[in-house]
């Protein structure tokens, strides 16, 4: 193998940088040249190659984003475009590739490689920690505590006016950031699409926090919360507890970005080499994950679709710390 | 004068925490002794009245919120309860207050004065910095710094994927937030009630920057603008832009918490100390302020009624740095 | 069980409180009283002892240090002061501890269990990462991050100048905190005392970095490493490379304080329940662990005396990613 | 003038990329274009110049050092080097020139301008805040900021162990940002150069705190403080106060580096515009400062010679405030 691509797809998460830099120097460590995509896959398309150097990843380890930024690409659905995109990639001589992103980004890259069999390995980059095949996706532990930073300021002024905030955060159909920015901010609730929950726990749950001595209250609502957003439970919750100060905020896009935490520079630094090193020892296919802190590798196929399970312990503990 | 009450009123700011321990001490220097009202007008009517020390305001300086809590109180706005309060506060042995609040705090006072007579000096404590008679509000700085850092997360995502951005700030009728953290952030446009917009100018801004290499723009909206908020300004956006991947965040109440910054908790100092000092000077009925890094004494109807404005050479800023 | 005593010991470390707070909520669930032991051994000693509720550990779970403060008790290394923390401890009605510290807190902690017999279960809360039996201590992740940010910070300072940093960082005999934030911030080398290095390797990784274009370089070394501190090395560099402009900064106390991260306040919520829950089982002279997302219980005897190796395909990785 | 060129040298400081980026757009705004010169006077001899457009400042706004780079240059010092620098200015078309730095800088471009009559306008870049003809120099906000976290965090552990920490802190032969990172800090002294310290005052603080139920103390002293650096005075106090567990920690390179302020950001963005404005009213040898919120012109003799005054109301604050 002589020369490489690495490319970024789907949602940004904070570490991306850091993973591409492993990529790079990696690659380069082994005598291989590396090329990156701009634009993932619609950057595939349109032949938008930059060749990248040692230096070309200096200074980046600690930037949020991805410097090979990322798009939608809806063509690469259709087996034409994906064959100007082989065409592109076979002109410019890459014989493997690297791509960091998530459920998305390894189903187009699954069928590409099905297709015209171009070794390909994915490092899981998402903030939503939602992949099967490791601990940790990059971006998540960021996330976490981004959203963690925010509820403290959030507790400061639900503590002095007495109130009680629902809080959603992102996290698709996982509750990962949810159950870990909860705990962590010391939540009374959290509220996961993992775990049944029902409008009348939350009220029970807020009258007796009033009943015990607590003055103000933070509900953490994960972004695919079965029973709605937090501004639908928020206002339910209004009127049957009329005499509480209720408040919602959303934390959007803030959980995106920012330096990743060194957690996710040295996750997704692993994770960068690891792909590498798979690549040259001819693995293709397949997610490079971390669990139980070793290096493991997944077949794009489980990775995709089987389901990573929330640790349900972490749900009974908002329950008793909140006491 | 031997004992002296300080109460927080109206939304919490960080820096009142600063301004609290300046007054305690302060006092106490001057050999004053001092009483916390918790909760405002609301715990004056109550009697919540608790002894300070030294030890009482000890390591709070850093800390958001506020650790007298403040309360929305109706009843105050009734001759028969504000003589209860007033009451209260005789028993009690006050002989003078300090205020920490904004508009509706000093408008409380003032009646409350110029009905009983007692003294009061008053501090400005608001993110809005939207007080007469003040450089800055105590706790401004610290939030447009809040902004400015979730603005610096959020261009990390929206330069990832190409996008345009609309952030609202808060500031209320005030777009001082909002300039602030716009500049800072290198914001393509800041929207706010001070300077009249034009939904055209917002298209051909964004269109603009698009012609010229511009791959991504954040919009900055401050509450109070008169066009709408960003919600309802980015869907005008949207079908203006139908090309544009075009978001909206509303930072929400993360801009009320947080350790405030050293801007914060010196300002909050020195007024805290001025406050006493003027109290023991005779002064009543008057806001402490900073202007031109003096201390300057406006009476609680100047700094209630008149406005404050915003500095316009600021918005032209913006359109010359974001070209 | 009726009554349980909880203590930190040793150096502070991010994440006891929300450790604290942890062991006084899952008591007071199970119904069991808790109190605090003021200043560890030394207020065990003096009978320093204070009720727990669930309001005493509100709102302390995102604050640095430990509200139960910690001491140097050379007393305790005596039989006749254990005997007579033994007495303070059976007249309070104590039947079991938490120990919330490092090596030397254990130690105490055994010697007093072997002794005595009071059921005493420990959770490891050093910043040093250095005990066997654990993953993480409690405060490590929030350490490195800290150092972290501060190598973040003087990267943009050498970067300015062209300059060569030598960075010490905290970690007594281990090299944790050094490898992850030398892997995080990008170092051009990390020096641990647990990989032999040579005064040579050093100039060669500057020598070798300057002829690659390098512009500046960022040395991390632990502070117990062997070829001496940062000073010592950088003044050999200093003789050696006399064109090179060489810095050297000891970060210091800076890493022992701070808001603990996500990951330190959930380890250390989840310690703190499994301390308590293990005396309920009947266990004791044991450290609790978290290994591979697990609760895992660490005779007192191993957690003191056995090695916990460092990842050697750590720094494999620093030579490979500075390329 | 039709075309200019902008550099920045003496040690770097935050804030410096946000004036860089205002004097290229708004020289752009006015159709002239912008040479960037590496490394200040070193690359105006080499003839290191770059051009800038408007996309070369994109993104910069929030990064700590200097994407120009600084450097010595002890070659400046003679006339011989500054001619050669001279027909490189004049090779490449330079007609003015903005420089961003301290005394140092304008002191060599005071010389350049006399003996070649270049117009050169100064912003005044350094986080030592010690020049006159302007209330704050960029990166001084930044610096304090850093200073004032480095502060907050070292508090913990000291209030968790009852210690006396001396925190030694950048400035030069000012006490800027000693005084405001010790106001902010809570801290109980403060060592200015401006002030006349005595070691005995030292002492007498620490054993009043400690009779006065303060266990632990925070003593700043400015880098520049006429009794010695913080080793110095903490070795003393040791000697004097055996009892009391006293530790030093020197906050370094930190302060030079991270993410500017809001302050600092809006502050150099006005006054690069103010550089560029004034080069096009004709001026020359002055430096532009901010008084009282107001864009002012101070000639370059009396912003490198006249001594700005350090608020001494400030250092009667720390000791009311920390009783």
């Amino acid at each position: 193998m002589k020369k490489i691509a690495v490319f970024t797809s789907g949602g940004d998460a904070p570490g991306m940088n850091a993973c591409i830099r492993a990529v790079v120097r990696t690659a380069l460590y082994h005598g291989i040249e590396v090329v990156g995509i701009v634009r993932g896959y619609k950057g595939m398309i349109e032949g938008s190659f930059t060749p990248l150097n040692s230096q070309s990843v200096s200074n980046i380890i600690q930037r949020g984003g991805t410097m090979l930024k990322s798009a939608r690409c809806d063509e690469f659905r259709s087996k034409e475009w994906r064959q100007i995109a082989y065409d592109k990639v076979i002109d410019a001589g890459i014989e493997g590739m690297v791509a960091i992103g998530g459920n998305g980004t390894f189903t187009g890259a699954d069928i590409f490689l099905k297709e015209f069999d171009i070794p390909t390995i994915g490092c899981p980059g998402t903030i939503d920690n939602d992949l099967y095949g490791t601990d940790y996706t990059i971006g998540f532990d960021t996330a976490v505590n981004t959203a963690l930073d925010a509820i403290d300021k959030i507790r400061d002024t639900a503590d002095s006016h007495d109130r009680v905030f629902f809080v959603e955060v992102m996290g698709r159909d996982a509750g990962y950031i949810a159950i870990q920015s909860g705990i962590g901010g010391g939540a009374e609730l959290v509220m996961v699409p993992e775990n049944p929950d029902s409008f009348e726990g939350v009220i029970e749950t807020l009258r007796y926090g009033r009943e015990n001595k607590k003055s103000s209250a933070i509900v953490v609502v994960a972004e695919g919360e079965e029973l709605g957003n937090a501004n639908v439970i928020a206002g339910k919750a209004k009127e049957a507890l009329p005499h509480m100060d209720i408040r919602v905020t959303n934390l959007g896009h803030i959980q995106r970005g920012g330096a990743p935490t060194a957690l996710d520079r040295i996750l997704a630094s692993r994770m960068g080499m690891a792909a590498v090193e798979a690549l040259l020892q001819g693995r293709k296919s397949e997610m490079i994950g971390v669990i139980n802190d070793e290096i493991v590798h997944t077949p794009f196929d489980d990775a995709i679709h089987k389901k990573k399970p929330l640790n349900k312990e972490l749900i009974k503990m908002v329950n008793i710390l909140s006491i």
